[in-house]
C-alpha cells in the first residue's frame, strides 16, 4: 500500500531508501503494510528511486506471498545491503521500532550516511485507507459479527470464561481468519479489569466478551457487554448509559472534528460514571489493533475522511462490575458508518 | 528469577538501576524471567540496592501476579522514575529490545546519565536454569508429550492442517497452557518449508507437528514427523538418518563441550544430505521459546550444567519433502536427559 507515496517523500527529503526490520516479537507493521505480506521475520527496503525488496530467511522463503520481491536472506542483511547500495547519504528508519543494538551494524555498514526517523510519516500514511484497505477491514467485522452471533447462540453451553475463548478461536479459524489478540472474556467482577486474563467459571453479571479477527492481514475489533442472570434495574441503567454514550459519540463523528472532542464528549456524556471510564474512548484500526487516530484528552488534530477507528466508552467498578461496547467505524466527510453491526440490546443468559 | 545475581553485578559495575520496557508487540521475557509475571505490556525497574518494581497500567492492575512489588502506572513512566530515583548516574537498558525512539524520554529524564548495555548479561543468566526452572519446562513438556500422543491417536479424524492445529491448540487450553507460537503443522511438499504456514488439505507423505506449549513462563518446543499414507523404502531411510543424527548428538551433549562441536558434528552425521539441513541444529528454550546457546557453526562457548535446549536435526527438499525431530533436553554435568520423551519410531497413518 502506498509505496508510492512513500518514495515521493523520500525524494523531497533527499533519502536514499527506507529500511524495516520484523520480528516475531517485535513486529514492524510497516513491512506488511508496504509489502502486502505477513513474515514471521524479515526486512523491507524500500529505495526512494527503484523496487522494494523483502529479504526472508529460508525457513519462510518459498511461503511469502507478497506485492513486491522477495528475496532470501543468503548472508547478514546489512552485507546484504551494502553489496547493493552504494554512495548511500540518507536512511530512513522507524525508530519506533528499531533497537538500540539493531541500528548499531547498519551504522557500520553504510558509514557516514544519517538516519532519519520515519515511524511519523508511516503512521500518517495508515491513518487513511485505501479502498482495498477499506473492503479487508469491513469483510474482518462481517466475520466478527457473525462470530458474536454464534456465541452469544450457543452461549448456555459454555462453563468457564476459557470455553468461550476457545469457542472464539475455534470459529475464527474456521473462517480461516487469525484471531487479532487473544480474545477477552471477563464475567462478574473479572469485567472490572479492561485487560483481564480470561479463566475459571463464568460468574453472573454483568460479562465483557471483546475480540477481532485478521482477515488479510487487516483487524477488526469488537466487544458486547451480556448479562448472565437477571440485572437490577440499576445494572440496566448503567447498561443503557454506556450504551446511549457509544451511540451519540459515534452520531457526531465525521472528518474535520477535533479528536480530543470525542474524548471530552464522551466524558461528558458519561458523566458522574466518568470517572468508571478507566481508558481512552478509541483507537484506530488497520494493519495495527491500535494505531493513529488515538482518540484521547490529549490528542492533537482532526479526524481524517477514510479513517477507521473502534469506539469503546466503558465504565469500570472495582470489584463490582465492567460494562464496555465497542464497534468499529468508518470516517466519511459527513458521518461515521458502523462497520460492525452486531445488534446492542442487553442480551441476558438465564440458565 | 536471580534478581539477586543481577543486583550483585549491577553493583560490581556501579549502575543504580535497570530498565526494561514490555509491550504487546515487543516483548522482553527479561520482564517476565526477573518479575515471574506475564503483563501484556510493563515496565521493569530494578534496583542495584532495593527491591524491583513492576509497573502496569490500570488496564491490567489487579491481575497480574508477580514475585516482585506491582505498582499502577499513574504518569509517563520516565516521570515516575524521575520522582524515585534521584542523583542516578548509570542505568542498565535492553539495547536488544529497547527502541531508539524509547531511549529518548528516559534520557530526557536523566539528563547526564550513562547507559550501559545489560542484554549479554541478561542472556547468560537465563542460559543455566534454576530448579525451579527446570521443574516448569518439565511441566511443559509432559503436557506437550500428552498432547502429541492424543493428536496422533485422533489423526485420522483431520482433514486439513488446520484442523491439527486447531485440534493441538484446544488440547493445550484444556491443559491450562498457551501454544508457544503458532502450532505449526507441514504435509507432502509444504514440510519442505521450515515455516510453512498450515493451510489446506492433508497431503500424502512426510507430515512435520511442530509445537510447544507455556507453562507458566516456560516454553516447551518439539517436533515428530508422521508419515500419511505408505512410505518408500528411501523414504524410511532418511527418516532414519534424522533420527539416528538426532539420537547421537544427543547422546554426546554434556556440559562442557565447544557449542559449534555439536552443529559440525550433526552435519557429519547427515553426510551428503546435510545440504538439505537449511536450519541450525538446536536453540536453548526457557522464558524464551528461542534463547542462547544458539547452536551453529558461528557458535563461540561452550554448553552449560543446567541449560535446557531444543535439538532438532532436519532435511527438507524443495518440492518433494520435509523431515525434523526435535526434542528438549537438559544438559548435565556428564549427559543430557530427554525432557520430551514421545516415542520417534516412524508412525504411518494409512486411511
Amino acid at each position: 500500500m502506498k509505496v508510492k507515496n512513500l518514495q515521493q517523500f523520500m525524494k523531497e527529503k533527499r533519502i536514499d531508501f527506507a529500511f524495516f526490520i520484523t520480528k516475531r516479537d517485535k513486529k514492524d507493521l510497516n513491512v506488511n503494510y508496504f509489502s502486502q505480506s505477513q513474515p514471521e521475520s524479515g526486512c523491507l527496503v524500500i529505495p526512494a528511486k527503484s523496487k522494494p525488496l523483502l529479504f526472508v530467511s529460508s525457513l519462510e522463503f518459498g511461503e511469502i506471498k507478497a506485492d513486491v520481491k522477495v528475496v532470501q536472506i543468503k548472508k547478514r542483511v546489512s552485507e546484504e545491503l551494502k553489496s547493493r547500495f552504494k554512495n548511500i547519504k540518507r536512511i530512513a528508519i522507524n525508530k519506533d521500532v528499531m533497537t538500540l543494538n539493531e541500528i548499531k551494524s547498519i551504522k557500520k555498514a553504510f558509514k557516514g550516511a544519517c538516519f532519519v526517523d520515519i515511524s511519523s510519516t508511516c503512521k500518517e500514511l495508515r491513518e487513511t485507507k485505501t479502498k482495498e484497505e477499506i473492503n479487508m477491514i469491513k469483510k474482518a467485522c462481517m466475520i466478527t459479527d457473525k462470530i458474536m452471533q454464534k456465541c452469544i447462540s450457543n452461549f448456555k453451553k459454555f462453563a468457564t470464561e476459557e470455553d468461550v475463548v476457545m469457542f472464539l478461536k475455534n470459529e475464527a479459524r474456521k473462517a480461516g481468519c487469525a484471531m487479532s489478540w487473544e480474545p477477552l472474556v471477563a464475567s462478574g467482577t473479572g469485567a472490572a479489569i479492561p485487560h483481564h486474563n480470561p479463566k475459571g467459571k463464568l460468574r453472573s453479571g454483568f460479562c465483557i466478551i471483546d475480540f477481532g479477527v485478521v482477515y488479510k492481514g487487516y483487524n477488526s475489533d469488537m466487544t458486547r457487554t451480556i448479562y448472565l442472570g437477571r440485572p437490577s434495574t440499576e445494572d440496566i441503567r448503567m447498561y443503557g448509559l454506556v450504551l446511549q454514550t457509544q451511540q451519540d459519540i459515534v452520531s457526531q463523528i465525521k472528518s474535520g472534528i477535533k479528536t480530543k472532542d470525542i474524548d471530552k464528549k464522551a466524558r461528558n456524556l458519561l458523566g458522574r460514571y466518568s470517572k468508571y471510564f478507566i481508558h481512552n474512548i478509541g483507537h484506530g484500526i488497520g494493519i495495527d489493533i491500535h494505531e493513529i487516530p488515538f482518540i484521547r484528552s490529549s490528542a492533537k488534530g482532526k479526524i481524517k475522511e477514510g479513517s477507521t477507528m473502534a469506539i469503546e466508552p466503558g465504565i469500570y467498578i472495582k470489584g463490582k462490575l465492567g460494562i464496555r461496547i465497542e464497534d468499529d467505524i468508518l470516517v466519511t466527510d459527513d458521518d461515521a458508518q458502523y462497520l460492525t453491526r452486531f445488534p446492542k440490546n442487553l442480551i441476558c443468559i438465564v440458565k
